[in-house]
């Protein structure tokens, strides 16, 4: 298979991402992994176990939609069926960014069944929401390494509730996605805006 | 409706502000917004929903007065009206900055009222502070998506205390304003780092 | 007066010590200031009010030994007598740096007399400290816009207590002092660095 | 003795090193040190006592398994025995990095034996975890300024437990060794974040 203008383009974006999102320190060591829609059948991630802050065009891999390998001889990220979900349930979202903060790690493992957040004016940093009054939900799902399992959990709970922007992995982190890359970046930054937000309220008893 | 040289002069303004701003956390996904006076009838002002990490002089428009675009084709930021209410009272404003940091959402959402900064040297940096041995009291007011209702109630308490240097929404950040662009960056570097301070004193019981 | 070779190379370090600082948070908006000795009786020293990550040559100016501005039209930092009171005192200081740090700020307004450092291998960072094992006396000096008695209480306490490297003043920030420019940055890193230590020990209760 | 290829090639690794973990705060004013193997005999090690974000390759020194000085008129940093006991004990051990952040000291200080880290995905940066469900013992020596003692306590208890990647001194920081340069940063990252998550559980009751 010839890797499409497409192709490099997707790449070219999520080289960029994981180096402006690991100088966030949003994506330390190994962690996080990112993937953006090539065509109807096929997504570009990122290979499997590495700094997410110097990748290059080729640490990026072509999977289809099962999350598995097309470009031969790489290994695509551990959790890509996490990302071929997303792809699967929503045929707008063309990019996927699951990053990896203090702040989520550390919410995520305290929490069971959701975040809610409200009251922020950064709320409406999501498609849709145009007050601070409003409640949006983040679920958090325990971490399992079992992607099948795992993976399987989130398309249940995105097909019996409408509108979830994203969703936390305890312990583990934050995915997010939208239309374009744009978009999802704006979220991750609103995202882990309001969990320092909500970390520094726990801290100060405000 | 010709654009002088003064509203490029104040768009690059703008446009250096948030990327500096934006390098410093305190205008994270679209939030924030920022205004410059070009003359006593026009105001130069961000593009409505931007990453302000990454204007160019294209995102910034012109309004008059009364917060309404001037500039053909474009939307100004939802909270232009907030901006025209400073130009409109203080006749030798000629910056507003609005800054959207951790420390200001946190404090803002607990705060009733004002937030009162005392026994800080960097009280001094506001105009006509002498000493660290005075109170500046920042007014916080509650967070409303209805413009009108939110500028006069602001306007309203302006016109009832003098000397008010900034001001906080709730959950939503600080507005700041100034003579020109150096003291309005050194006023939001001060209020900033005194929000900073508030937050670290109550997480620490200090 | 001609202002002579060692003038220029001591500004320079200034200006080049000023961008560092700011860099790292440690002089917000216009605070801290510093200087260096020229000769037995001269002293440059930043000018009063500036933003300190800024700062060109041209922001540098010569007083003497008592504060007193010697270059023509430039007004010297507010505090620049409590510089001269080291210079005086320490034959062998060639270099002062004053920051103001949120960690140093929330700590001195909550001291009284003195910060107690012990137990931190950074200690060693210190001239003469060679083991963790000490115990090093940061002394706290409350807040006074009076120039004049607050270096007169500073020089009284380093003349009954030898071997201080650096003081507190409450809400205000750090001083301290060393033979050149790069002992000076290396005290004022191992301060901060042991500043936030005690903050986060007594936010976490550890 | 000729410095070989293999030296110049390790020096500039601890060069980079050196430069990457001080920007991350982690390696403040003169602490830390970094090493490398050369040959079966000898270490690259950094030299006593310098700012290691401004490392130049003639900072870089070779020693021998005995931490003893090779390279003629340098002095190791003091803890090199530290090094070296951990090449003398682990052939594939390529890379050793000492950090010194506020997490490490501060979480060090407090506790006695070792730091328990589990339910962490990022456990999984450490050679032959594939789970999150584990836990990885971090051993806290207290710290001590004589390195034969200090040494023989470490070496005595990595011989008693297999599969140790890293310690920590109390007040002092971390420890960490790899096969590579790529792994050890990436285990650095990886602990330094699980310490910040650590400290901020701590702050938050969480």
């Amino acid at each position: 298979m010839t890797l499409t203008v497409d192709f490099r383009t997707q790449a070219r974006t999520l080289v960029e991402a994981g180096r402006d999102l690991h100088a966030r320190g949003w994506v330390p060591a190994t962690s996080g992994n990112f993937s953006a829609r090539v065509d109807d059948r096929h997504v570009a991630v990122t290979v499997s176990g590495l700094d997410k802050g110097r990748l290059t065009e080729d640490d990026i891999m072509l999977v289809d939609m099962n999350g598995e390998a097309v470009s031969p001889g790489k290994r695509p990220s551990a959790e890509t069926l996490l990302h071929a979900v997303l792809y699967r349930r929503h045929a707008d979202v063309q990019i996927v960014l699951h990053t990896h903060s203090v702040a989520a790690t550390v919410l995520s493992r305290s929490l069971h069944g959701a975040l809610k957040l409200e009251n922020y004016e950064l709320l409406k940093a999501f498609p849709g929401v145009d007050t601070h009054e409003t409640r949006v939900s983040i679920p958090v799902f325990p971490n399992d390494q079992n992607m099948k399992r795992l993976s399987s959990l989130v398309d249940r709970h995105l097909s019996e509730h409408s509108g979830v922007p994203a969703y936390l992995i305890a312990g583990h982190g934050l995915y997010t996605w939208a239309r374009d890359a744009r978009q999802a970046r704006i979220q991750v930054e609103a995202l882990e805006f309001m969990f320092e937000c909500e970390l520094a309220r726990k801290r100060s008893g405000l």
